[in-house]
């Protein structure tokens, strides 16, 4: 035990020990149980990487048609949950409506001490989608929808559940990859929510149920929002430069960019701008990407400093037809297999996670009865 | 910043700054704002520990009654959360029910950018014990309570609407206290993840759902409900003593004792002690505190371990007439007013709270496409 020290944001403290994935250690770069994210995100879907997040080893051929069919056969909400989220108003922010389905979920089917915490796991894994469009749906079509669907990947469901129709190919893929891409990043603030509660043996969905809050944050999962948001304002590239300087001078912090481990680029970011090109290829964008890029180059020419993942995820998205506000939430239908993992560890560990402040505040008060005061 | 530091549940390490309390510091032990938390207990109603903790200073007798006005009005309940209550099943756990009231709340009267964020924390401190009642009562008395009470302080209305009845003035006493003891306790881990969520820019609705998360753990909060199961199992203090000597040679953890900052005593123990003691006298109890008198004896004698708050907390709910699984829950009623002074600290700070893990895992390996797995 250590005593004393003090570190602003715990940046570079070591908070515990992890068997799941590295994040910016030299000569790894960034990894998912040994396997380097960008061969992954190339060559393995979402429900391979779920599936290695959980139980540590790539599933098989037949291992994963199994899990397929296992999340698809999950993808059915409770009744009760739908009158909760038909009671959740259409102008609420979908983080707020997943991170309640996912707390009353926890009511519903409530996690017992012979409850397979896996079980949760990938309960969770397939019935975020489905919570979060039929509440969506609800609200913005009118209608009931049937959250059961023939896609057997997640993101081919997602797609499915949004658009009404099937997704075309290079749709499911990008959103796959993205799932992905977005499924675990070690003790980012989310996961390290996920496991200090983890940590005071509350229950699997406490413990997500916090992590969801922690991502909602523009700090944090919340900025490929804020991004879309920003590159939205500009009408084309020499405009964005001239904002991006003003707000600069402003010391405004620009979202989308800089991390806390990533030091020179964020891995992930080479992955994405990449497949968002193809799809503004695709449809013929001239606008978003092209300003995309020019906030790149200033950003690195004025600050050094790189775009992290969320920000050629927010083009990517509005490519694929998603709505902004569904940006981060997108994003919780794939950390869950991060968080889930982490969870899972720390309750192998058992060790409370209670660190202490220091003390700025008055000394020692003489207490004065009201009537005096 | 310091680099590579590990500590096994952040223990001794310095998570950042706080003027809201001392635990534990030598020479101070437990004050809020200044104050010993003893003279607290014993001399400042609840509402003015929660006035004090959330503006900094102890209010004066004006202050106090209109503060006390204001609590009395914001506790009614929006329609559509008396929806979701009724959603959620009779055998939740109450704490699962409340975590998700709350998140609920966040969807119906979000945080936007002119909420005063004292708002919230005052609509949150006067809605927790109706919104928890009205579940309880509507699947327990199968009625839809009305939430708003003549009671002018948060212990009197809990029990007001607990028992359909105004209670006795020592009932009303000591529940006040147990709230003033309960209300606060620096980074503890509820607290913190509060503290977490807060850092990555998330609402305050967000960071306080997470904080009831934590606190449900029984290492954390559950361990009153866990303290008061253990000592209802036992007929009388010799039966006590062979049981815990026998789960002490299992190493069996005993809930309510032991804690991570206090190494001796909690100072909170002896006022609630004191007050567990009358009320035992008043209703004529022969058996829990004789019992928990003996639990701590053995404790102390084998393990050189000091019943926490939680430990005569338990019995003490127990004179009062609260079921166990409500325990936890008013801990959430009093501990909001901590958490919400947190969250507001936390912002002012705006530092996001990220740590790193010492990675164990496997080295990197090869990826092998499916077909040849
Ligand atoms: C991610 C982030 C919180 C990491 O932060 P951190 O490690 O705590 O570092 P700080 O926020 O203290 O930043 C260090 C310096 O870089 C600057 N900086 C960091 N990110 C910046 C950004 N996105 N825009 C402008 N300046 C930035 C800070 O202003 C600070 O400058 P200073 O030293 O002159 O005060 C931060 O880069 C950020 O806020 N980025 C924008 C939000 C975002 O995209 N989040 C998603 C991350 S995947
Ligand atoms: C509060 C608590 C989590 C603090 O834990 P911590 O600082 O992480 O310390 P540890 O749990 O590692 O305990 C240190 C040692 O004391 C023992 N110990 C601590 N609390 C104990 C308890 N309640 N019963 C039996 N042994 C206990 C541990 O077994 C450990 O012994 P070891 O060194 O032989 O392994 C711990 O005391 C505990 O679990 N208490 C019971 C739950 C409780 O009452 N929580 C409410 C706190 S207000």
């Amino acid at each position: 035990m250590s005593t004393g020290k003090t570190s602003s944001g715990l940046a570079g403290i070591i908070a515990g020990k992890t068997k799941i994935s590295t994040v910016g250690k030299e000569s790894r770069g960034l990894t998912y149980r040994g396997y380097p994210l960008e061969v992954l995100a190339e060559q393995a879907s979402f429900e391979e990487v779920a599936y290695l997040l959980l139980y540590g080893q790539l599933p098989t051929y037949n291992q994963l048609t199994q899990y397929r069919r296992q999340l698809q056969s999950l993808r059915g909400l409770p009744k009760e949950l739908k009158l909760v989220l038909e009671a959740l108003p259409r102008e609420s922010h979908p983080m707020d409506v997943i991170r309640t389905g996912c707390s009353a979920l926890g009511c519903l089917e409530p996690e017992t001490d012979i409850t397979p915490q896996q079980d949760i796991a990938n309960r969770l894994i397939a019935l975020f989608p489905s919570m979060l469009l039929y509440w969506y749906q609800f609200h913005h079509q009118g209608v009931r929808i049937e959250t059961r669907t023939a896609e057997d990947s997640i993101a081919g469901h997602f797609l499915q559940l949004l658009h009404n129709t099937p997704p075309d190919e290079i749709s499911r893929r990008v959103l796959d990859i993205s799932l992905t891409l977005y499924a675990e990043h070690e003790f980012a603030a989310s996961t390290f929510t996920a496991r200090v509660v983890t940590s005071t043996a509350s229950d699997f969905y406490s413990a997500v149920t916090a992590a969801i809050g922690a991502l909602r944050g523009s700090l944090h999962g919340g900025a490929n929002e804020a991004a879309m948001v920003l590159i939205d304002r500009f009408s084309n590239p020499d405009d964005a430069e001239n904002e991006i300087m003003a707000m600069l001078v402003e010391k405004e912090k620009i979202m989308g960019f800089g991390h806390r481990i990533y030091k020179e680029s964020d891995p992930r970011n080479a992955v994405i701008k990449r497949w968002c090109q193809q799809l503004a290829d695709k449809i013929g964008d001239n606008r978003l990407f092209p300003i995309a890029e020019r906030i790149e180059m200033v950003m690195r020419r004025e600050k050094n400093l790189f775009p992290n993942l969320d920000f050629y995820m927010a083009p990517a998205y509005r490519f694929l037809g998603i709505p902004i506000e569904l940006y981060t939430p997108v994003f919780v239908c794939a950390r869950i297999a991060g968080w889930a993992a982490h969870i899972m560890e720390q309750r192998s560990d058992s060790k409370l996670i209670r660190p202490m402040a220091e003390y700025i505040g008055p000394e020692n008060r003489d207490f004065v009865p009201i009537e005096q005061r």
